[in-house]
């Protein structure tokens, strides 16, 4: 045996806050200056200015694309969207065997049994193009499974998803059963352009950690979409549109905003874990709601403003402004979106992310494997036997 | 906007090497004494003594069950271990939909669909006694899914558990559908006892990140198969036994290590991250695979003599010794555990550990949400339109 001179080990604060546990090129978080970008640009100007798919390119290939190189992709991602008939028919029977209220658990379900089906390799053994065709195979589908999970849910028709459309559009053709409108269009590829990285938060740092194993891609997005289904994480888009219900009129936005600081409630919408002001996302998401107008989103506006009066006042160290949960929900409900497909649709774009995440972390080839301390009683004892143990009571 | 004084960030060794991400009262490893224990007790000698039902309930209650208690745990267990017809009916078509020549990747589907048709809820919107319920339930079907999905893959037909004989004896009668005896049923059980928890790897790791989320308890464990299946971390318990066989007598084991050694390859069965000397594990699953006997056993001290004296001569440094690989296959085989069961069997013990520290991070109720630092090109250019862009050139 070695007697080796251990290094003091290093005491990380709780949940690892602040942590840098690897370098990234793919993007970053600027909390302080209510700034995010991915890669060498400004992630609210990409939602503005290029579709979904170039910033998918962008995501996972490190650049956005030329007009040939954009071709091609959406050529990709249109030939991988449309599962050959056999396998869809297996899916939905999965779905059906295994349906649940929950959408993100019947899309945890649907991602595992898909890679079953593709006979996904572990990504150690995959050539790095092997690697990128996992990656957008995976994420390319998603929106089918998740519109498909619902139809099976509620029994209705499975809609074939119809790539020509491109990403956006033909999730919203397969959501609504509708010719997607050019406003809902441009609506929705920003958010889903605005939400599809944002950090290592506790989905992709998941992803990421899986990745770090060698595993197979869906073994990765599968441990993504858990995280992301945790209430502290992917949190309910609809939350803050039910309580926009709930306050239902301007005059009732300061005195249910009272109500909730009064009872210790977060109010629901309202401040973020990074930004420390504005939340950029909220920023271009009001912006977007206004535009398609309709009485929610100008309720939205109001409501807001009224709502930050109050936190400005019980809260004045501490700006907390409307994150990207309080517009998200008014835009994608003004675009069609049922209220229980706000996170799944999230998950159609966090999904892109977490597999740049994954192809990233799987070039380095380093297990994420932390330390803990024990700080339980001295594993000094003898193991009593059946008649020495006290009921419930620990021998220390 | 607020400008506040950041603290000066903490930069993690690469893969959180060495890094206390959290305190544990669940158990411990220390690698330079070639010793591990879960709670209080050390682990081998548990192995030895006490049944793996009562180290399930160390581990998840914090204490040893006196005889009342281990009375009702394991009616607990048993009770769990059979699901309603209907729902067993719904796994099974879910694993033949999804087949998959993996068994790991089998159990995540598996474990995903069970969560679906259970109702699984959000950890944090249970009582403790709801999540130590949910987490009974999972493990205590774990060797049911696993055989199952197994027999449904080789279109067998698939055994129904005899909880009677508790964990490890109606995991043996599923797996081989005939009666367990008694040296198989203390063989087998050491090797789930000592294979339960191993301070925070991969997996357990990675089931905790999701568990800071609130997700369900399924979210958890589904996230701990897909980084067990990854090649750097699950490892290949078969691989060992492979290479034993690829040997086959003494007299071949040294030109193999030394054929290995300058082949640049690892040596399988031999060396861990952790232990610097001696693995624990190891030592008593020798003794375990010698009181077995047969040949393969035999062999095996042999060669790991042999292999020894090679590395010693080859690496002086740094004493690298039969790792828990190295026999586990041996008393596997010998208990009669066919090669393609030997990571399923790893993952029937494991869940029980994952489960434990899934409730242990429950308890507190902090997100995992490391940092990241961005090394990209700075995030300053104007987004190009398609025309100025360059293929597969950065602009930067």
């Amino acid at each position: 045996m070695t007697t080796s001179t251990q290094p003091e080990p290093l005491v990380a604060p709780p949940g690892l806050a602040g942590v840098i546990v690897a370098d990234t090129e793919i993007g970053d978080v600027r909390g302080t200056e209510s700034f995010f970008h991915y890669r060498q640009y400004d992630a609210t100007q990409l939602a503005r200015d290029v579709s979904f798919e170039e910033v998918w390119h962008l995501l996972v290939r490190g650049h956005l694309p030329d007009a040939a190189e954009l071709d091609d992709w959406r050529s990709t991602i249109a030939r991988n969207a449309v599962l050959p008939s056999d396998l869809a028919a297996n899916l939905v029977e999965v779905m059906r065997r295994s349906a649940s209220d929950d959408p993100l658990v019947s899309l945890r379900t649907a991602v595992s049994a898909l890679g079953a089906l593709r006979g996904d390799r572990p990504l150690w053994d995959l050539e790095d193009q092997e690697k990128e065709l996992a990656a957008i195979r995976t994420a390319a589908v998603v929106p089918w499974l998740v519109t498909a999970a619902r139809q099976v849910r509620l029994g209705e028709q499975v809609r074939d998803p119809r790539p020509e459309l491109g990403v956006v559009g033909s999730y919203l053709w397969m959501l609504t059963g509708e010719e997607p409108r050019p406003e809902h269009l441009r609506a929705l590829g920003r958010y889903l352009c605005l939400t599809i990285d944002h950090g290592f938060n506790a989905s992709t740092f998941t992803a990421r950690v899986v990745a770090s194993t060698g595993a197979d891609l869906s073994a990765c997005v599968v441990a993504g979409i858990g995280a992301l289904s945790g209430p502290l994480h992917g949190g309910a888009p609809s939350r803050a549109l039910d309580a926009l219900d709930e306050i239902g009129t301007v005059e009732n936005a300061q005195p249910w905003a009272r109500a909730q600081l009064a009872a210790g409630q977060r109010v629901m919408g309202f401040g973020h874990a990074v930004y420390r002001g504005l939340d950029p996302r909220s920023e271009l998401l009001r912006e977007t709601a206004t535009e398609l107008g309709g009485a929610t989103a100008e309720l939205a506006v109001e409501v807001e403003r009224e709502v930050v009066r109050v936190l400005d006042e019980a809260k004045p160290d501490r700006p907390l402004r409307a994150n990207v949960e309080y517009y998200a929900g008014v835009v994608m409900q003004s675009c069609g979106v049922p209220r229980d497909m706000f996170t799944p649709t999230f998950a159609v774009s966090r999904t892109v992310g977490w597999t740049a995440h994954i192809l990233e972390q799987s070039r380095g080839r380093k297990i994420i494997r932390p330390s803990s301390r024990y700080v339980g009683p001295p594993p000094s004892q003898p193991v009593p036997t059946v008649e020495e143990r006290q009921s419930g009571a620990s021998p220390v």
